[in-house]
């Protein structure tokens, strides 16, 4: 008996359950229904799939290595410095090629500064009428040096200033003009950049493989002619950004190189750079003049009885900062399937609104709901389960007995709905 | 006929099918249902629409540039360097402005080198009893030269260390007790940071844009008084991480300090970055005595002669070190289809859940599931079908008249079943 | 009486409705669809739950520091730069311990450069047969001055230089045939990073903190016995990268040092670093011969006069690039629940099909077909919806009693079926 009832049990495992439909011959809704599934599997297919690549698996964390070279001279002449050659070797900083890097274009020499005891620039809040407006030890923030306490003054009547222990001569204030290195807009930057999408295994470098060295000494960066150049002039550069290098250079400024890699790894040939230029120190909506970008390095020097003077150089200049962003996204049974799964149930979506339509705003819903919804007049049973059950609630814990048989059953009939 | 029949079969399509359901006129279901529907709907509203926002696309690959500026001077006395004024171009390593960068607090200098021979540190394993301890030509990782192949020693009996070719005299050994750059905390630094999204086309800036230079040569940041001062004080920041300036100042540190910005470019305004500062060199569990941070630099120089001799400068300070990181959010079709519709998917799991309660653990489930599931007995049919089908199996190839009609048939239905 | 219709209407609320099912005993279809959850349901608990954690938050905006330091010393004998000990402050630039950072392991000095006029060297673009070749002014991109307009020959016949101004002398043309450092490949370096997961409010180091100071003086990485040592013999990880460091070392080169973090942060011990060498100059296809990585840096000094002079040193040397990468998972509900709503959604996919099969490709499916579309023949209303409405089109605004009768009853079961 009990074989023959669990044999019957398991063959009922391979009865195919199927919802049961109303088919209501009502043109409105059905064409409204028909619509709101073209439109859903319109945007399934278009947007999702198509437009948005939604079937992919995208990898997002960009691994990027950027190496870069630049090439040009410049020769400037001014009183304090002379006529100086400028190299690479002078103008890039740092010079080893980083992915941040900076072009002199404009420069300040305060040459033979020694330690010692001079006047401090003539700014407001270090001017003084006494000693006692300096105080001995105080150091400015802005400032060049430490008080000595002593109020410099060239007659009794005018403001002078603080005397300071500091590097002496103090940098002379001065708004430059123009660009000193007037040739920078010709340097060539050659910047190289390798990718790597850890999640897919694959690496490239933006300058390909096909390409021979005789093509990298001569071609020059165009968005159409040579897309795939790595060589780039900085006049371009600025220009692509929308500036003008000359005005950039007076002052100085940033320039961001933003390198951009949108790989679809299914079309196995498609994942090449692209190159983006702006300018980062000024906001595209009102184009302000901007700060500028300077910063001051030294160098040291020792006279033969060892003691130590400096050059102190302020610079003025373009920063490049080279920036690799991108994306590569391959085919993925995981996303397609959210894609998939989360479309289907919109269709979900539309038929709840397509039946709150069929049974509450069309004249006859009410035959229609009557269809839709058959009551299960289980009249006996359902009395008794609208009041306690006095089965279940006899014992604490239950009628022990109709537990454990419908446990049993339930854990098998769980079973044959999942499988 | 075929006309009609097909036209019969165009009408069709605008017929709408509803699923028919049976309603259970019992409450503790019926209840354990809504309850299920109205945990998932607060869980769609509450949690995935309103906290995580998932109606939004997000894009935190940020591209970020950062540019630094410090400010103040200090003066320091040692037996070896003299009286010394430092000003930013000579504490700040690299001088050029970078995201990462280091602050001299303390420094150890040995002027004065030459190359020569001299005795090496008195290490462990740099000492020697006899010349044959000391291989000739021998480099020790962690020594400061190439053995000679001598061993240097006082008198017979105690231990000597080996001679070495090197920059002479050797740094001397020498724990710091306190910094000599007892300022430096009150230097400034000014943080400018970029941002780019390049999903949304969104940029800006740190420094906003209606701040005028006056506020800016003047506020510091504090949290609730100037959240959007770029301008920081090193005391202030390494306070903020929950450190003291002065303690970390004698070995050196490192610092981080995190702009994060959290973008929400639905509500238009809504961009402003936060500041956090950590320290990177301890771990917070236990605050151990960090190695601390600290590095050698050099300057070369000439004498008349043209010999080179150098100044060795060991270096300790603090490192900040500034990351940027950040997310945007904008609403997009694709992620709230996604999250309402695995949303509508889980109400199709609550009402799994409620079918299993209703048909398997009520009382009369039974006569429940004999209503859900309705039988279609098709007798005749059923039996031969239970066997092989001796129409599809008579060739290898099936019957090709019946697979042609179904087939097409088939191709028929799918289109009006998807549309 | 509307009393007791609102009170009829807000039990209904509570009664349950079902979705009716059709039985089919048709075992081919139920095995179909039985093999079909079975997938569905395997796919999801195998691949998206156990294999690709798709219950998990990830973050993969890691926030990372890096600092190094180099260990070891060498030294060179050259004509030009005489007999010469190398320590990390020479031979690591930038010195002050960057996750970008270049060793010398070759270089060419040219000493005593001075400001003035000499012959370019002897590329084919700088050649000229008279004066009028070499363009008083021009700056040559590749160059390494300005020409002065005059053409230096050796004798009348034969090609020469054209003459420019520059620091002469001029840098001789050389090429490497072996490293100057040959002891670079046991330098050591020691890497610290630290890493932070925002969204987790995770961080760690990859010092481990248990480890003392004496392991670290001592171990070296191994990927089986010291997998968690910070501190990479030169030699080794060009090794483990698949190129030898004494052939990259003549020319230089570039090498990724990747660490990834693979957090799991459900098993609370589990983050660990893995590190990984890739040679970044050379793409994996074609091991062909890489250009090689240098740069140019000086040396200014000033002799008693106070003119300047320089020395010029072209390096060559490995480039180590450290980058770090890594995700962290968290269990969170939100993915969860798109992962299983979108599972669930594809078993009605599942469903879907089996559907066609059943309905048309079985030769009794049109008894199904039957089954399943129950017709709802509302005759009499049915023929007045096909056409136009007369009651909803008698005015333009509808009939607005029953519109309003409509809505009322729309809106209440609108809510009634959402609750």
């Amino acid at each position: 008996m009990a074989g023959s009832f669990f044999k019957g049990r398991f063959l009922s495992l391979f009865d195919y359950k199927t919802e049961k439909y109303i088919v209501a011959k009502n043109r409105k809704v059905g064409l409204l229904y028909r619509l709101t599934q073209l439109t859903i599997l319109g945007y399934i297919i278009g947007w999702v799939f198509l437009s948005k690549k939604c079937y992919q698996e995208t990898d997002e964390a960009i691994q990027s290595s950027v190496m870069t070279k630049l090439k040009g001279v410049s020769v400037t002449n001014t009183s304090e410095s002379g006529l100086l050659l400028w190299g690479p070797e002078d103008y890039v900083i740092p010079p080893q090629g980083e992915a941040v890097l900076f072009i002199v274009t404009n420069f300040i020499e305060t040459p033979n500064q020694t330690l010692g005891y001079c006047a401090e620039v003539r700014i407001f809040f270090m001017l003084c009428q006494k000693d006692k407006d300096c105080d001995e030890g105080k150091m400015v923030v802005a400032g060049n040096g430490i008080m000595t306490g002593q109020c410099l003054k060239k007659d009794e009547n005018s403001n002078g200033t603080c005397e300071i222990y500091a590097w002496c001569p103090i940098e002379r204030k001065y708004k430059p003009q123009e660009p000193l290195l007037t040739n920078a807009e010709n340097f060539t930057i050659y910047i190289k950049n390798f990718i790597q999408f850890h999640k897919f295994g694959f690496s490239k470098s933006n300058v390909l493989e096909k390409t021979d060295n005789s093509y990298l000494k001569k071609c020059r960066y165009d968005e159409v002619l040579h897309p795939y150049c790595p060589i780039f002039r900085l006049g371009d550069i600025t220009k692509r950004a929308g500036y003008n290098f000359q005005d950039m250079a007076t002052f100085g400024g940033s320039i961001g190189i933003m390198i951009r890699w949108d790989c679809d790894l299914d079309k196995s040939s498609y994942c090449h750079p692209q190159y983006h230029f702006t300018r980062l120190d000024v906001s595209d909506s009102k184009k302000t003049i901007a700060s500028g970008f300077n910063f001051r390095h030294t160098r040291y020097f020792k006279n033969a009885a060892g003691e130590s003077y400096r050059s102190l150089i302020k610079v003025y200049g373009v920063r490049f900062h080279i920036m690799v962003h991108g994306k590569a996204g391959k085919f993925n049974i995981i996303p397609t399937a959210i894609s998939i799964g989360s479309g289907l149930a919109l269709m979900g979506a539309g038929a709840f609104f397509c039946d709150m339509v069929l049974l509450y705003l069309m004249k006859n819903g009410g035959s229609y709901r009557e269809k839709k919804f058959e009551k299960a007049e289980i009249t006996q049973d359902n009395t008794q389960e609208d009041e306690d059950d006095p089965k279940l609630m006899s014992s604490p814990f239950f009628n022990l007995q109709a537990v454990k048989d419908q446990v049993g059953q339930f854990i098998l009939t769980i079973l044959c709905l999942i499988f």
